[in-house]
């Protein structure tokens, strides 16, 4: 008899193969006293070097198979390890306790990863899962286990796992690994982000896989609808496989779009985007079809390493995407840092609400070294392609002023050095703050473009963290209030001739994008796979009709009626 | 030759008294090694008793001279000395490390104070004062060294000093000690929070007063623009008794108003009440003359214990303040904890960012038996008086819906039980999420008022948590953001026959009360100690005028522009 167990779909596609349940090293910890704590230290100090080396080159390998930004999770690894914070806690415990070094390696780690763990937060629980990789690691070294990596699996398989390790996915064979299941995460985890760069389909948070399911049993990932099917019969295989060719043949008429402009129904042009974080995704890019980049987020040149990047470092990545991009508009937003992305180098302060805090522009308009650095750097970088600069997390119009200022004078400053800058520079700001939202009309007339960052509106609008689950509930793109701030941002735009875009997650939505387009959004941007189902979708919507409907929708008091509306009628 | 150091204004008036410079005194901790930890923890042991004994006596002194939600702080104080996390920290020091009772407690409490102040918050910065505050006085038993209190002064003097503890302010003897000047703190700290409530005129924030004055020098403080005079001249001390008697004159005009409704110059009648935190608040509520209650927030019942009030005692103080208003509107807010308020005894999970966490309604609506609890309360002291209840931290209609039909629950169950209910229970909300004054139109069909919750409502539209210093540049009550969707949320009422208040801070400040008689808010809730200044300020405009110019108000671009014209023009 077959199983159907639900999870999460993290990764889309049907995949169909044996079980390869993927166990974790059994580590057990014995405490023991010892007397001589230097060799002891001296015993910890190689596990790490160890694992360093292999991080390194796990790093590497990834850097080149997945991009930067998908590598910068083990250069974040690498740092952990040089992290004096646990380092030195877990040598000063060999000293003092005279305990060795896996016991005190045990304890550290414990500790953080319960302190992390404590917070009840998606990105802090990830930052626990970060330290927990890293210290098996070292713990395996220590105690001599073998440390098994699915980089040895050397049939084609479904791998089910409790968790898959950023290093366990990284290094994952993709001609064999057909798909994989796990127990825990969300859409949002890493191993979840990355089964979807890697294209291979995946189902998460099913939270008994493992449990259920024993090595080679043949199992059916539907990344699509989030179920795995255990023991399938013929019928069950049968069925899938023709689901399998049914989303085979959708992704090859996706395909045909690839060179395609986006029109409606009735011939309204917009214009499909895609989101990047590193140079190397814009190969994705241009693979999807997208007619530009319309975020560029700049955080990953800053992130994973010990200092601020260097002016020529930064030119020479805008400059590559930029060239790459050929011509295309590309829409670089200048460093947001801060809320959930920390740079340790920074020493910034801990913050009570650091989603309410000093981050982004905030922080750029207050140490504006880090900011002239970049803006001469984007600059620079302006000749070689269609560039335009946005600003996050503007509040007031005086914010922008003085972004603004500050850009115009390290521009009087190149052009005096006698370095070539372009002269059609697009200068534009994220409207992710609500009061930005609700005063877009002043904001009209001074900024070249608006990109709607919903992440951060819904969360403001609704003053309600993304991340913490227990008020989840109210992270609601489809609240009215939501699209009636979407609106005034829209049409405040196009009265002043300007154009608006967005690059929330929302804008690749199948249930928001009618609406959206409805509302006159010009600029869609997206991850770079959901560019083509999103043109094949545009194809066939009407968006003179949809619009007929829009002060009818305004008018909803609830999200769920929103919704029903939309699925009934678009 | 005299010097003016400025400060922040803290508390109106004016003081000339020779300056009392407060020395805290001078705990020095030798750490001693010890054999008997036994013995050395019934030392500590003991001092934990007297402590506890001490504040124990200054609660009661509080309780009875400033009010209920004023000695909150010292029952607070009284947790500290009980918390495990504490006590059962510094014992452990003692037992394990072998160290004397004065070096474990200076230890522990350290490590709590650096972890509360590298927050780098002000509520945060304020945990620290306590348990700096705490831990000074049980340091001083275990020392033997005479704790000196304000309570010892005996001559007309102002006090100077570094910051005054929680429980110096509350010993300050009223008829020796005329004001007070601070090196630290800001406006919402304790010391300042309490100065307004004995009216002491204070100025807190002058970072050197205490360098720079010795004991004995005649000192002038002036609690309405925020300076100190230091060692005045004749001519000076001439001045500012002139400015002292001007103050006195004012504030018997502002007296004269006490029995009086509130009327602009044009006769449009508007509503001053007053915000409180317990019963004993209602004292100075009838004593400043406003016209009914705006805001009891009904945490102070749930603050300072170690379990929930029942059923009864809440009952008890809702009918004690229906009882003493006679009549005239009383607004109870449920339960608004979560955020920067907690209660140890709910074990809620330790937030990322708690004011965009699980706080107010959204825990209400989880933990019903809490909130069925308040509700049957607040049904029961209905009969009283003139109730009105208000939800907070509304983000949706569905959540309004659920919760008011929770009441309606109550309510028949209770009218089952054949007890005596009101029938004519307003029911209404805070607006201080940025979504419900979107979609006010739709909220007003189903509530029967809405009162502005300026606080949240500002720091939620500008993205800033009101708490971080780093960001505060944000909080902007004038941003014209604000003022239109306070507009939204007035004239949405207003379209549906309901009526809006504020119970903001904003509601009672000089320079926003203009603009928002403008806008037609219907009702003002305050300090109680600003409703005579507010009536005062009313009675001199005229709405009509300042309508005429809310359209162009609402068009400028910045705060700025804002206040320039309120102040030039109203």
């Amino acid at each position: 008899m077959s199983e159907k167990i639900s999870g999460i779909a993290a990764s889309a596609g049907i995949a169909i193969a044996k079980a390869f349940v993927f166990q974790n090293p059994e580590l057990t910890i014995e405490r023991k006293s010892i007397t001589d704590s230097a060799s002891e230290i001296e015993r910890f100090d190689s596990a790490l070097s160890v694992s360093k080396e292999e991080l390194s080159v796990i790093k590497e390998k990834a850097n080149k198979e997945l991009g930067e930004d998908k590598a910068a999770i083990f250069a974040a690894h690498l740092l952990v390890l040089s992290d004096p914070e646990l380092v030195d806690a877990v040598k000063q415990k060999i000293e003092n306790e005279k305990v060795n070094a896996e016991a005190a390696m045990d304890d550290v780690s414990s500790m953080f990863i319960n302190m992390f763990e404590s917070m009840d937060n998606e990105y802090m629980k990830e930052r626990a899962a970060d330290i927990r990789d890293v210290s098996k690691r070292v713990l395996a070294h220590l105690l001599n286990v073998t440390f098994t990596t699915p980089a040895s699996i050397s049939e084609e398989v479904v791998i089910l796992a409790e968790d898959l390790t950023p290093s366990d996915t990284a290094q994952l064979n993709r001609n064999f690994v057909k798909g994989f299941a796990t127990d825990i995460g969300g859409r949002t985890s890493h191993s979840a982000i990355m089964s979807r760069s890697m294209e291979i389909p995946a189902v998460v948070g099913t939270k008994t896989i493992t449990e259920k399911v024993e090595n080679g049993v043949m199992v059916i990932i539907d990344g699509l609808d989030g179920h795995v099917i255990v023991n399938p019969s013929e019928d069950e295989i049968a069925t899938y496989e023709e689901k399998q060719k049914q989303y085979q043949k959708q992704k090859e008429e996706w395909a045909k779009l690839v060179n395609e402009k986006t029109f409606s129904s009735d011939s309204v042009q917009v214009e499909l985007a895609a989101n990047i974080g590193t140079p190397a995704d814009v190969k994705g890019v241009l693979e999807n079809g997208a007619e530009g980049v319309g975020l560029y987020r700049t955080e990953f040149l800053y992130m994973g390493r010990d200092q601020l990047p260097t002016e020529d470092e930064q030119f020479n990545a805008y400059r590559e995407v930029l060239e790459k991009m050929e011509g295309k508009p590309v829409v670089i937003r200048t460093l947001d840092i801060g809320g959930d992305k920390e740079l340790p180098y920074l020493n910034l302060p801990k913050e009570l609400n650091p989603f309410l805090g000093f981050r982004a522009i905030r922080l750029c308009l207050e140490e504006q070294d880090i900011f002239r650095t970049q803006l001469r750097a984007l600059l620079r970088a302006s000749r070689y392609g269609n560039l335009k600069i946005m600003f996050p997390m503007i509040a007031t119009l005086g914010e922008f002023r003085e972004a603004k200022g500050i850009l115009t004078e390290e521009k009087e400053k190149l052009v005096a050095e006698g370095i070539e800058v372009s002269d059609s520079i697009e200068v534009g700001i994220m409207v992710e703050i609500p009061s930005t939202a609700v005063m877009a009309d002043t904001f009209a007339k001074e900024v070249d473009f608006f990109s709607i960052g919903t992440n951060d509106l819904i969360q403001y609008t609704m003053a309600a963290d993304r991340m913490n689950e227990q008020v989840s509930y109210l992270y609601q793109p489809y609240n009215p209030a939501i699209l009636r701030l979407v609106k005034m941002v829209i049409d405040a735009a196009h009265k002043e001739g300007k154009w608006a875009g967005m690059c929330g997650e929302m804008a690749g939505d199948p249930i928001a994008i009618p609406i959206l387009l409805g509302l006159g959004l010009d600029e869609f941007s997206m991850s770079a796979t959901s560019v083509l189902p999103a043109r094949s979708q545009i194809l066939s919507l009407s968006k003179e009709k949809i619009s007929s409907h829009i002060d009818q929708i305004l008018q909803m008091e609830t999200m769920e009626d929103v919704v029903k509306f939309a699925e009934e009628n678009f």
